[in-house]
């Protein structure tokens, strides 16, 4: 075995089942090693992004790591930023990076040498670069365990330890699990509910499945407060049968008026809430003045186990109110807007859709009815970086055969990451895109006032614009391979997605919204 | 004036005249800014690696420093590809990253927290965050002085320091000129190039422009050396009228064929050459044994200046031959390989053309007929970090108003950047993009058996394979606003060819190449 071999059967024995991959020269052998290894499947991916986008998603929805193979320095830094959402988000990832020969990178002057320790460094958590042929198995079964815990986790691997001869797979190494709360901090936090005074537990993390989500809804049944999840979480299951839940605004002076008058806050999995960016004379830091802030549990520990034990503390053992299943009627003769869709959408979609969503300015209307939706799973855009909505789908759907994925983007945003759409046609998944088209950066018209940039002329306003030309997001798709269509109207977006709903298989649908 | 207008203006003082944005939130006041100044161009990307490629381009065939407006972390990183390219390529460019207020960067739980100096530093020769609103100004003239040196300059500058009120611009600072080379090194090199030995001039950097190329013939002329310019050069001016130049070859074996027998090699402002990769029982370094290496100028150093000097100090004033004219035949009926097309452009082109190229497999057969071609710059890709020619394009097309621009791309490096083809409409540059589709990273069909990947199994050759689902770069480029054909036989890609070069305006020809 060589290198590269060993290294891919360990991360076969550690569970990795997938590869999302855009190789070059220095990751030959580690793509023929996959050859090799019937366990693991490799998906080709146009741009880097694209795989690490793919395997956040996958994340999120297998609730373990894919691997990644990118190619040495400016590979790696096209993933980067998809990789910060997935770090953001807490989801762990298994970066393989192909490194010059060791020999090799003493040459400055070699188009590809860089930096490579500093360039995988701003956005890795756990990150190793193989010394030898005969470590590499091993360091890929330290790097699985980083992200069985959630990290990101990069292992450059120079060309030669992958091509040399090795000696044989390392052994998977333990999982490194959650921590469970003790009781004491359970009976602590379940005193505190009792002290009349009002209260927020807001969710993040796995506690946002099914289970965590049951367990908060029986407490709040029991306690009356309030649940809360913050607006850019990894993966919140919810919908009809699940307990009513608030989701944090987007905007600072709509989360202050969201929070005031709260006296506690209960954390669970989740930081105290600040503000996505910082304005002139608003606060970053949200939480009312005099509000106290506890910890039932930290991001490192088990915040089902945690919301489980505080329910029984409690003794809330009913379910008290479900959100009911709400199919609205399709708005009659209406503008495209972002809530005519939300109700069309709301109407129509299945059980146990996956909803990939990095839309700003429309996701409020969407979201208006989708809490009433069949339970579906959402995942969201966690670190700011637009246009995963896309890749992530990709890695969603390839964790979730036989659950229909719908991915929605501004049209800003899906320009970031346009090869996720031939992907999606290459492995036939079961993707509807549906592209928010306003023609602009229309965060940034409304950011724009906000942070006190009045009175703009033109050069910033064409800074803002995508008019001139127009995007043609069919004529992309279809150059991708992806079957496509363009609402302009309430009937064609009702048309179009009644049918994407009853086929399987990659589509988009450009939905030209009305202001 | 507040900390962005102040930062505006000293750009603008220092002789920034345009920047290649792709703004967030955090550079809303820089952008506002920008209304405020006449003297600097705001051009929108809609990705950070356009901007990156664009400046790039804009610094090859401008001579000076563009800025790029790209937003804080995951925005930068997007752009740290093409950076990484034209930090090879010794292109200068300012970069300014709107960070987090400074109060707001203590929150880690904001999405758009990140390390972002480790981020920058990973492809920034100069980089540095700006303290305070007063300072900002001073920190964009030093900026400036570092990008036109030739160096990645990254300015991260925070929210509140650009809408806080500042005091005034700051002045230019003076620039750090090229040092000439000494009489003294001069008169060793020319008593070198009389003592028989069989010699190369290398050149790299501005000496392959026309004043530097002529000195090299005229040296060529007098002394019998050959002359040679690596691989992936940042700019040549080459073609009818120009010294003949050889180009060292891109596959190791071919470099040692080339430089076999050599016992001199002169380096103008170019490294010692090795190779691309590493490959097993393959060499790195491609200099003869034996071979001695001299250096006449180094990258820092004046390389006109020197060899407008050696050519004084031998005596060498006669042109030698040049390159003669050729327009080749159009290939009757033939298939249409990348010779077939190399002699189509080269038999159709203008005079002046700017050349922008990362294709990898079809190079050669271009090659084959540009260099007989009427005399154009080429700027090549230097990084290898694919995907930078139409980038690049649409920087050189708005530094050299009025010479027309062919972007050559192939199929796999033109989906990492295909937001450039929108810059081009709505700017309405006179560029032609041509891609070459072979269907497959070919370049990785002939580097599996190199690096000794032998026998690929089905999953090794789909990672490499581009089609299932063809990509349709036609209907791409029309959802982009630019106007596009395909042309799959040699008398459709010479009409269309003949048709883009008669008029102005962007434009996409997708050349379905035969193998």
């Amino acid at each position: 075995m060589n290198g590269a071999e060993t290294l891919v059967h360990t991360l076969a024995d550690s569970g990795i089942e997938i590869c999302f991959g855009n190789p070059g020269t220095s990751e030959m052998h580690f793509v023929a090693a996959l050859d090799r290894e019937p366990r693991m499947r490799g998906v080709l991916c146009l741009f880097e992004a694209v795989a690490a986008g793919a395997a956040d998603g996958y994340a999120r929805m297998a609730a373990k790591p894919a691997a990644t193979l990118l190619h040495l320095g400016p590979g790696f830094a096209n993933a980067i930023s998809f990789l910060h959402n997935a770090r953001k988000a807490g989801q762990g990832i298994v970066n393989i990076v192909g490194d010059h020969a060791r020999s090799h990178s003493r040459y400055a002057q070699a188009p590809l040498t860089s930096d490579i320790m500093a360039i995988c460094g701003g956005v890795s958590d756990w990150l190793h670069q193989s010394r030898s042929p005969a470590e590499v198995a091993g360091d890929g079964a330290r790097a699985v365990q980083a992200a069985l815990r959630g990290r990101i986790a990069t292992l450059v691997l120079p060309a030669d330890c992958a091509w040399e001869a090795a000696d044989a797979p390392a052994p998977p190494l333990p999982a490194i699990l959650p921590g469970a709360v003790a009781p004491d901090r359970i009976e602590k936090i379940a005193a505190a509910l009792k002290n009349g005074k009002r209260t927020l537990l807001l969710m993040r993390g796995r506690c946002l499945e099914r289970a965590g989500m049951e367990a908060a809804g029986r407490i709040a049944h029991a306690t009356g407060l309030r649940i809360a999840h913050d607006y850019f979480t990894p993966r919140i299951t919810r919908g009809a049968g699940l307990p009513a839940i608030e989701r944090i605004p987007y905007f600072s002076e709509q989360i202050v008026e969201a929070l005031a008058g709260l006296e506690q806050i209960v954390l669970v999995g989740a930081p105290p809430p600040v503000t996505f960016f910082a304005y002139p004379d608003k606060p970053s830091w949200v939480t009312p003045e005099g509000c106290e802030l506890l910890t039932l549990a930290t991001p490192e520990e088990d915040s089902i186990q945690a919301l489980t034990a505080l329910a029984q503390a409690l003794g809330a053992h009913a379910p008290g109110s479900l959100v009911p299943l709400v199919r609205p009627d399709i708005p009659a003769n209406g503008a495209l807007t972002s809530e005519a869709m939300g109700a069309i959408i709301a109407r129509l979609m299945p059980q146990d859709v996956i909803w990939s969503d990095d839309s700003l300015t429309a996701g409020p209307g969407l979201q208006k009815f989708l809490v009433n939706a069949p339970a579906h799973d959402a995942i969201y855009l966690t670190g700011g970086a637009i246009g995963d909505a896309k890749p992530m789908a990709v890695g969603a759907a390839l964790a979730a055969p036989g659950r229909k994925v719908i991915a929605v983007s501004g049209d800003g945003a899906a320009m970031y990451s346009l090869p996720s759409l031939w992907t999606m046609a290459r492995e036939k998944l079961d993707v509807v895109t549906i592209i928010c088209a306003n023609r602009s950066y229309n965060i940034l018209n409304i950011e724009l006032g906000r942070v006190g940039a009045i009175n703009p002329g033109p050069k910033t306003l064409s800074m803002l614009d995508l008019h001139n030309p127009e995007l043609d997001f069919v004529k992309m798709a279809q150059g991708m391979g992806v079957e496509a269509s363009r609402a302009e109207t309430v009937e064609q977006f009702a048309a179009q997605f009644a049918d994407a709903m009853q086929r399987k298989g990659p589509r988009l649908i450009e939905a030209v919204l009305q202001p």
